[in-house]
């Protein structure tokens, strides 16, 4: 696997004039330009020596309060002594990586799984375990029997809501079922949620944190609810393992901005989210829609998708005959960009699978992007059909 | 060796009433709050999107620009190509000893070194090498001892500019035999310039990485000339080592928030600091001069130091008897905290060394706080004398 896959593709798919379902950026029209002018102008106002100083590597204490207030209401037992402010939630993967991989120690992740994990996991070596999944998230037996197929695995990664790249949601029976498979093979889990909060419908169940505080790692971010340009996310540790991430974290790189942390917390702390996030479900519900239809209008027969029920992707198996990567070049000069799933498998990609951003286009730029693909793959389907056979 | 032991220092020394010399905290005097506030209203004015969406990986292009010709100036040959934008400089030694550094490999430091290297090195479990070294820095015949002494040494950590935390400052000459003894050896350096700026009466001679481009990896930081808070730094690199640098920062933290590089290239983008760093430069230098006064004044016979020429930093050796880490305590409880010198020794540390700022403090405190921890000295020595033999 070559991490670097993903970002040579979309630097292809940047060019002026394509249509990029690729890159998983959030609208900017949902950052809140106007409460961040406000927040930094406070910040500088109230507090700037304290702002612009070294600070703990921990992070800001009012801020990780308001971490753990926020997911005692998803039903996580948390204190803020728990709670590690990480320079994006991508660096909350890079210190799991730091302390609790060694070379040739087994990880398990999801099929397929998030390809920033594999990156941030791979430099300490591990030998990942591809643990089998359906459109629910990984197989409780699969769990079950990594003891067996990999002993040792030092936990499994998982991205239960809206999942990156397949946008499936973890219903509430496979989780039980996952959280006892987990605890009978006696195998740490890293859950992953930056996407929990852009439901569209429903809320999804609560995390497999609640259900096993001193066995789950939990991660969460800022960037889909208010910016990623801030980078600024969260870990949360059992106690026993909190010790080792803050030494990780302080050697990574001594703590995240100050400035950014409490410019954060000016702006959420008294309530601003809960009016702030419901416009972006709302704008993403939308550009969701848009691609339901789109879809069904545009994609030959034989295509397959769910329709995720919140977060940011589409997921899409392509006709037989239609390989997701050697089709990009053609894709790209017709116009439109899209990520092929390969890099997201750890062992065994699925060469047909891709994935499609429904967030960072109007409706009717996707209408046109889904278009565009559409006919890209009917006429290398056609081609196919009539070309010679040898 | 406990990287953490710093940590639980400084947790002492915060203690109200307690005179610190013990942090390296730049003076929030200097930082400067009215430039930010304008440069944070003209970004969230004139790019708000941009700087607060996901950022290339690399850094922002205008602010690399800036890095490379600001480096340039200093003698190096650099292209913007070749700088990467960091979360703090102590990230740029995460990413090297992510990319150079393997498990049992030979990593050389000077004695003794910064400890935040050793911290960020530690995770990838390499062999530290502790090159002898004098008031001038690193010995060269101990550089090209190297390929004898530990084989296969991956590079050799040097930081020539009022060292942290010896506050010593690479003269010419040994910058050149320095060279001449690595490229003999074989052994590439990573050059750590931290606080290359924050001289007294003359700029120190011109970078290592001047003179061996391609045997040299360059760390600068913001920290020290505009605010820590901000975390921004700077790694400058091979063109062959780029990549993997690049890889290893995006699997770091994907990029280094946006907003703050945006807002950092605004402050500086018209010669601030030609206006600015002569300030820092003019406050540390009356507070390293009432440093030199109240050593001179308040400690007993047998304490060592030299002057510092620039930077944050003053390296006791305190007379026999006195062990730096044990007598701390006596110290907190009389008033006065400093940083024992034995967490910054790989190997064999030198336990009578001691680390005072005199950034943090007013020249009247800084008076103050030498003349407790000469009476604790003092005391201590005297209880030494009247102990009965045993």
């Amino acid at each position: 696997m070559n991490p670097s896959i993903l970002r040579e593709i979309l630097k292809v798919t940047d060019r002026p004039g394509v249509l990029s379902l690729a890159g998983g950026l959030p609208s900017p029209h949902t950052f809140p330009v106007e409460a961040m002018r406000e927040a930094t102008a406070k910040v500088l106002a109230d507090a700037p020596r304290e702002a612009l100083q070294y600070a703990a590597s921990e992070g800001f204490g009012p801020l990780r309060d308001w971490v753990a207030a926020h997911l005692r209401g998803m039903g996580l037992k948390v204190e803020a002594h728990q709670v590690l402010i990480t320079t994006g939630s991508q660096q909350g993967l890079d210190l799991v990586g730091k302390v609790l991989v060694d070379s040739g120690a087994p990880v398990a992740v999801e099929t397929p799984t998030y390809l920033g994990a594999l990156q941030a996991f791979s430099p300490f070596e591990p030998l990942f375990t591809s643990v089998a999944s359906d459109l629910d998230g990984p197989l409780p037996d699969a769990i079950r029997a990594l003891p067996h197929d990999a002993p040792g695995t030092r936990f499994l990664y998982v991205l239960p809501n809206f999942q990156n790249p397949t946008g499936r949601l973890m219903p509430e029976a496979r989780r039980q079922a996952v959280i006892a498979a987990a605890q009978a093979a006696r195998v740490p889990l890293v859950e992953d949620n930056p996407y929990g909060d852009l439901w569209f419908d429903a809320p999804p169940p609560p995390p497999l944190a609640a259900r096993w505080p001193e066995g789950v790692v939990y991660m969460g971010s800022f960037s889909k609810v208010l910016a990623p340009g801030l980078r600024l996310g969260y870990v949360v540790a059992p106690p026993e393992l909190f010790p080792k991430l803050l030494q990780a974290k302080q050697a990574a790189d001594l703590h995240t901005p100050g400035f950014n942390q409490r410019v954060v917390y000016e702006v959420i702390k008294d309530g601003f989210l809960d009016r702030h996030v419901p416009t972006i479900r709302a704008l993403y519900k939308t550009q969701r829609d848009a691609m339901v239809q789109a879809l069904a209008q545009h994609m030959p027969a034989g295509t397959e998708w769910r329709v995720p029920q919140g977060g940011m992707f589409f997921w899409l198996r392509l006709p037989e005959g239609c390989p997701a990567l050697a089709l990009l070049p053609q894709a790209v000069a017709a116009g439109v960009a899209y990520v092929p799933g390969e890099p997201f498998y750890a062992h065994a990609p699925d060469s047909r699978t891709v994935r499609l951003s429904f967030v960072t286009l109007t409706p009717a730029q996707i209408d046109e992007a889904v278009a565009l693909l559409g006919h890209v793959l009917r006429r290398h389907l056609n081609e196919d059909l009539q070309a010679p056979t040898p």
